[in-house]
């Protein structure tokens, strides 16, 4: 366990502009504070990037969800729309010689088939006990670690030490989906009551274990030498994040019709598959190991 | 029949910048123009908004796809990227004292669950009798026609007399999916067969009825005195395009969770349901009647 009580969370929405589920859900929160309110700490809402979402883009300048490694932070030079809010933000969140936020709950939607992914702000027992309750109340939940899974990474959940993304889809960008705004709705409300219960001293129960798809490398979607898509995701990996991806089977489609098969040696799990925003960043899809973990009571 | 024969047909793409299916086949027909070509007409390309393509996004300035209205064209005054890429496309389609364009297939998609779509550039009965060849090779194929189904809709295809825009999805605005990318292209070349047989004199057989969805209404969502949503599509709604919704069933939901009806007095059969590109100009869906047209000769 930690040492200390949980006291300032945040939830945030609209990190990107336009992925609307959480930018709506901010909208409400804004609205309804009392539903926030837990007797234990303070909940509090950020819409991160309001600028990306009046023009209902994923950002103005830059990714926002990549500027908050601590150089660049740290780094006066850097002074595009994002940077300026990263800045802003870290000030708020991460505020010197004040207490700062210990939980960040960033909400964010995928054009991947992703169903309702918990992707925990690091491998600390702590989020990985969130993320175990998570997917015991909801068997659909799954935990997703990226490739940087620590608290170095330059999202903005990396400003806490405790706390997760959570990823919905498949949303395209721009739209509000009723069905995944009230289960990300949910799990808001599952998480905040799991903090207030641990902060009470009776700690809602946890499985000892987790079912954790790791992050080992992304694939890019076959290119010329001018940088131009050659392929598509092939329609059978379409949609099939999460599913086993084995040696030899149909990764991607070229235009004229020919299937490249997925060249690996082990069997994994793709997910992210033909995200929208990751075409710029080269990635076609994220691949996972599944692992089984075991959780600790520390 | 047309009295003459079809002489030019031009294929249009990325007359919205992120709808990527129409992007990529145009790269692919240019990079492999013998997909084109029949014996009896002339078939190019057109990437419509290359500057859109570039930045990802629907359009630079204003959406090009409302720019073609006869008066905007002829006003000097409308300089912004799209009204001059209007300009400069109708210059090149329907050139002064030369022939031109017979023909414009211009390829869409939509967020919405709409299949396969053919929106006829009019109700001549050479559009009608087109869409009723296509959806008769594919039952998936459905017909539609706006509530501005004429030569004097500001749209791109309103440049020809003949022809029509094929809307595809659900996808994702700024992503490719396989499946739509082959389905679409398989389209273009039913078309091109189609007026290659007419042009030969042995047309290809049309069924004598066809089954039309005419535009009636769109409806907006919810907004409050500032113009913010209120709600969402209800999910019992979403994605169910072209099914007939009665009077009192589920239109959306507000942010609080209220269901709120539709509210008219006859069955429609919703289009554009949560179409992405349309939360801007105020449609949630657009209203349609199923109306069985019998054909005509002429």
């Amino acid at each position: 366990m930690i040492s200390g009580l949980i006291r300032r969370v945040v939830v945030v929405g609209g990190t990107h502009g336009n992925e609307l589920t959480g930018v709506y859900l901010i909208k409400k929160l804004e609205q309804f504070p009392e539903l926030l309110h837990r007797s234990s700490f303070e909940a509090t809402t950020l819409l991160a990037n309001p600028e990306a979402v009046v023009l209902n883009r994923r950002y103005v300048d830059r990714d926002l969800n990549r500027c908050f490694a601590d150089e660049d932070l740290a780094n006066p030079a850097l002074m595009s729309y994002e940077d300026r809010r990263a800045k802003a933000i870290a000030a708020q969140l991460k505020p010197e010689n004040q207490p700062n936020v210990d939980v960040i709950i960033d909400l964010h939607s995928t054009t991947a088939n992703m169903g309702l992914t918990i992707l925990p702000s690091s491998k600390q027992p702590f989020n990985l006990r969130l993320a175990a309750h998570l997917s015991a109340l909801d068997p659909a939940v799954r935990v997703c670690c990226g490739v940087q899974c620590n608290q170095d990474t330059p999202m903005l959940r990396s400003l806490a030490p405790f706390g997760c993304t959570l990823e919905v889809g498949a949303i395209a960008q721009g739209i509000l989906e009723a069905h995944y705004f009230q289960q990300t709705e949910r799990l808001i409300h599952a998480i905040l009551d799991y903090l207030e219960a641990m902060n009470q001293g009776i700690p809602l129960p946890v499985s000892s274990h987790i079912t954790l798809y790791q992050a080992i490398a992304s694939v890019d979607y076959p290119r010329n030498a001018a940088g131009e898509l050659q392929a598509m995701i092939h329609p059978q990996l379409q949609f099939k994040d999460y599913e086993p991806l084995h040696p030899g089977e149909p990764m991607f489609l070229t235009f004229t019709g020919e299937t490249l098969p997925y060249q690996g040696e082990s069997t994994v799990f793709p997910v992210f598959i033909n995200e929208a925003a990751y075409y710029e960043k080269a990635i076609a899809m994220v691949l996972t190991e599944k692992q089984n973990i075991t959780l600790t009571n520390k």
